[in-house]
C-alpha cells in the first residue's frame, strides 16, 4: 500500500490515512473483499503510531468503507462512493414554492433588513454605525463573567449541561422575581418563563395569543423585528400613531371599542425607536382602556434597568391589579445578548400556555447560561454594571443631545429621551429607505431609516439613531456627519 | 431615623436600608417632600459605609421613592405604594379563552408529558428510570469542556457575548460541514443553520412548509414531541406503520398519489422509538418515491454519530442528488444537551427560509455556547467522546439485549437496535398509558408508554425503553425488574 502522508500538515495523520484509503478503494487499487494489512503492520510500514491506524480503520468501518470481523483482518466492503459537492447540484423541488406565502414573506423582511445589502455608494473606511441597538462589548465586564463561569462549573459541573427546566433554571427566576420587585411588580417564579432574548417571547405570545380574524394593537412607529411575526402568523395590524406622549389613547380607545384585538403591544420606556417614555397617568390610562375592553396589554420592558435619569414611572405591570399585562424583560441590553436570557412574567395560566409551545419549539433555554447569569446577579455584579452603564450613559446621551443641537438644522427635530439608548429625528420631508441610507452612507455615517419601524413603508420621514454601541468620540463624530448630511438636505442638496 | 439592621445577614445592608426607608415613607413617619439625611450622616449613624447608603438613596431614586437635585439633599417625593404581592389575585382576562385552540391543545399535551403528574401509586426510593432518552452526564467530559470554555474565554472575549450570526457561527457550521462529508452529505457552511437543538429545527420546518389543507406523513410510531408541533400548526397526520424494517414505503406511495402532502418525517438511524435502522436499499426506495411526487424529506439524523456497531447505512442525505431532504442533526445526544446546539442542512433556498424565521423568532443562538462546541470539535475531544460512547454502548447495548433475553417473557418481543439508545417493547396486550405506567411504577421501574408515540392515542400495545442514562448495574437491575412486572402481566396478574 502506497501512502504518501504529510507530517506537521493541518489535516491529521489518521485523516490522511482514511483519505488515501478511500482514494485507492475509488480508483480499484484495493478490491473489494481484499483484506487490508494489520494495524500493526501499516503502522510499522507508515511508521506511524499504530492507534492513528485504528484510528482510520475504526472511520472507515463506521462510513462503511471496510467490514471487520472480530479477531479478523479489515476487509474492502462494497458500498457507494462518497458524493462529491457539486455547487450547481439544482433542487427538483421548488422551496420557494413549497413554502408557505407567509414564509415567503417573512424571508422577503429578511433580506430587507439583512445589513450584507450591497451599498449602492462606495463606504468609507471610517464609517461610524450610529443605527445598532446592541451594547458597547467594550462595557462588558468580562473578568466577572469568567469567574461565574467558572463557579457555575465548579458547583455545579455536569449538571449545567443536562436539559433543563422547560420554565428555566428556577434560582434564576427567584433572582428575577426579586428583581421585578424592585420597580414594583410582585411576581412569583410560578409567573415566569425564561426564554431565549425578550424574541421569542414575543414569538410566544404572537403563536399562543392571536386568534383568527383579530388584529393586534401596536404603536407606530414600533420595535422593527416584532412587524414581520404579525405578519408570520397572519394577524391584521391597527396601526396607533405614537404622539410626543406615547400611544395616542384616544384612538386606542376607538379602535378597541370597534374591533376584535388580541393584544395590545406596547414599550412605554425610551420606546423604540422614538426614545419616548409614558408618563404615569398615561399608563394608567392604558391600563383602563384594555381592563374596559378586557384585551390584554404585552408590555416591552425590554430597557426597564436603563433608566439612568432617575425619573421614569414605574411599569404598567407594577399597577396591574387585574392581572392582563405579559410583560416581557432581558437582560440583553445592559449585559451579554450572546446569552440570550429574557424572561416573560405573566398570569400564571397565561405562563404555563407560554411554557407548554416553548417546551416543543426548542425543549429549554440553556441551563448553562443561565446558571451563570444567575451567579453573576447573585454576585452583586449586575448591580454594579447597572451603575457603571448609568454613569457612562448619562455622559453619552447627554453629549449626544448637545451635539444634535450643535450640528443638526432646526428643521430636523429630535426626541429627548429619559433614558435607553434611541433618538428619533424628523426628516424636513418624506425619503425612501434606500435613498436615505444611501445619503448618509456618503457622509460616512449610519443611521437606521424610519420606514421599518412601519408596517408596509419603504418611505419615510424619520430614522433613529442608537448611542449604544459608541464611545464619545464617535458619538461625536458620528452625529457631526449626520448633521452635515441633514444640512445638504435641508438646503436641497 | 430608628432603622435596625441586621449584620452578617443573607439581605444585604443597602437593600436593609432600602426596605426599611420604605416602610418608613409607607408608614407616614416620612412625609412627602422631608430631606433625608445625607448619606455621610446616615452612614455615620447607622455604623456603615458611606457606599452603602449612597447605593441605598440611589436605588430609592430609581424606584421613585426620593428625588433630588444635584448637590441638594435626598427628599420623599410621591409615589404610589409598592404592590404587594396577593397569591389569590384573579385575572380579569381567561387566558384560557384568549389563547387559540391549537394553544389550548399543545398545552394538554405538554401537561400529559410533564414527569409532574402525580403516580397513583407510591414511587419507591430506589425506582430506576428506563425512559430517558438523554444522555449519562457521569459521561460528560467536564475536564475537556472547562478547558475549551475557558478558552473562548481567553480567544474571543467579549466577542462571544455579542449577538451572533443569525445563521450560527461560521467556524462551526465549516466544522459540521467537515462532519458531514463523514457521512456522505456534501453540504457547505452555506447550507447550514444552527439551532436550539434539533428541537427548534423541527419547529422551523413545520412553520415554513406546513402549507394549508396538506398532510404530513409521518412513521407511526415516531418523535413523542413531533406531535404536538404538527397539531399546533393545523397539519393533519398521513400516519405510515412502521414494520421490522422502517417506514411502510407501499403504504407511503400510495398516500403520496392521492393526498396532498407538505413533507414525509423519517428518523432512518435507530428510530425513536423502535430502535429500528432501515437498510441503504429502503433508503433509495424512500427517496425515490419522494422524488416521484416531489415531496420534501424531513431526515431526523439526531443519532448519526451513535453507529456503534459500524454496520448502518449512509444517511438518506448521502444519496439525495435532487436535493430534496432536509436533514436534521445534533449534538445533545453524545455530549452537552444544555448548550442546545443542533443544525439543519438543506438546499439553500430552503435554509436561508429556515434563517428568517429563525432570526425573528429569537435572533440568533447563543455564539457562547457555539464557540465552545467549535473548540471541542476542533481539538478532537469530540471524536474521542465518540470513541469513548461507542465503547460504552456497545457493551451496555448487549448487556441489556441479554438481560431481556433472560428476563422477559418471550410473549413480550422487543427490537434490536443496530446503534442508538432505544428499544421497543410489545406487550401481550394492549394497555392504558396511565395503567402500564403505574404497574412499573409498582416494580420500581419507570419505562415510556408506547402511546405517547402515536398520534392522538392514549392506549397502546408497546413500550420504550432507552439505556442513555443508566450504567451497567442500574441496567440489569431495571430491566429485571420491568421483567417481572411483565410476567405479573402475562400470568394475568
Amino acid at each position: 500500500m502506497l501512502m504518501k502522508l504529510k507530517r506537521n500538515h493541518t489535516i491529521p495523520l489518521y485523516q490522511q490515512i482514511i483519505d488515501e484509503i478511500k482514494h485507492l478503494i475509488d480508483r480499484g487499487a484495493l478490491k473489494i473483499d481484499q483484506p487490508l494489512p494489520s494495524s500493526r503492520k501499516l503502522a510499522e510500514i507508515l511508521g506511524v503510531n499504530r492507534t492513528t491506524v485504528n484510528h482510520a480503520y475504526e472511520e472507515l468501518q463506521a462510513q462503511g468503507f471496510l467490514s471487520s470481523r472480530p479477531g479478523s483482518y479489515h476487509k474492502v466492503q462494497k458500498r457507494r462512493k462518497e458524493v462529491d459537492y457539486n455547487p450547481d447540484r439544482k433542487s427538483l423541488i421548488s422551496w420557494k414554492g413549497s413554502s408557505t406565502d407567509r414564509a415567503r414573506q417573512i424571508h422577503e423582511m429578511f433580506l430587507r433588513y439583512s445589513p450584507e445589502h450591497p451599498p449602492s455608494v462606495t463606504t468609507r473606511k471610517d464609517t461610524i454605525n450610529i443605527s445598532r441597538l446592541d451594547l458597547d462589548p467594550r462595557l462588558f465586564p468580562m473578568t466577572e463573567f469568567k469567574r461565574c463561569t467558572n463557579s457555575v462549573l465548579c458547583l455545579s459541573g455536569s449538571a449545567s449541561l443536562l436539559y433543563g427546566d422547560h420554565k428555566g433554571f428556577f434560582p434564576l427566576r427567584e433572582l428575577i422575581a426579586q428583581r421585578l420587585r424592585l420597580h414594583g411588580i410582585a411576581a412569583t417564579s410560578e409567573e415566569i418563563l425564561i426564554t431565549n432574548g425578550a424574541q421569542q417571547a414575543i414569538d410566544l405570545v404572537c403563536r399562543i395569543f392571536i386568534r383568527q380574524n383579530t388584529k393586534v394593537a401596536i404603536e407606530t412607529p414600533t420595535y422593527a423585528n416584532v412587524l414581520p411575526l404579525l405578519q408570520f402568523v397572519g394577524a391584521d395590524i391597527a396601526a396607533i400613531p405614537m404622539t410626543d406622549e406615547g400611544m395616542d389613547l384616544n384612538r386606542l380607545d376607538a379602535v378597541l371599542s370597534k374591533e376584535a384585538v388580541s393584544f395590545v403591544y406596547s414599550i412605554p420606556n425610551f420606546q423604540n425607536p422614538t426614545g419616548i417614555t409614558t408618563t404615569h397617568e398615561h399608563r394608567e390610562r392604558l391600563l383602563t382602556i384594555c381592563l374596559k375592553h378586557k384585551v390584554p396589554i404585552v408590555e416591552d420592558g425590554f430597557e426597564e434597568d436603563m433608566k439612568y435619569y432617575g425619573k421614569v414611572p414605574l411599569p404598567i405591570k407594577s399597577i396591574d391589579e387585574g392581572n392582563i399585562v405579559i410583560y416581557l424583560g432581558t437582560f440583553s441590553k445592559v449585559l451579554f445578548p450572546g446569552l440570550r436570557v429574557g424572561w416573560v412574567t405573566a398570569d400564571r395560566d397565561c405562563i404555563s400556555r407560554m411554557t407548554a409551545l416553548k417546551r416543543f419549539s426548542d425543549l429549554t433555554s440553556s441551563p448553562f447560561n443561565q446558571m451563570i447569569m444567575h451567579e453573576f446577579i447573585r454576585n452583586g455584579y449586575y448591580d454594579r454594571q447597572l451603575k457603571r452603564l448609568h454613569r457612562v450613559f448619562r455622559k453619552r446621551m447627554q453629549l449626544a443631545l448637545a451635539k444634535m443641537d450643535e450640528h443638526f438644522p432646526e428643521q430636523t427635530p429630535w426626541t429627548k429621551p429619559a433614558g435607553g439608548y434611541t433618538i428619533w429625528v424628523t426628516l424636513p420631508k418624506r425619503m425612501d429607505e434606500v435613498r436615505l441610507h444611501d445619503h448618509m452612507l456618503r457622509h460616512g455615517v449610519v443611521v437606521s431609516p424610519g420606514s421599518y419601524y412601519f408596517p408596509n413603508k419603504k418611505v419615510s420621514g424619520h430614522f433613529r439613531i442608537s448611542i449604544s454601541r459608541l464611545n464619545e468620540t464617535e458619538i461625536s463624530e458620528g452625529i457631526a456627519r449626520a448633521g452635515k448630511a441633514l444640512h445638504q438636505m435641508v438646503t436641497g442638496g
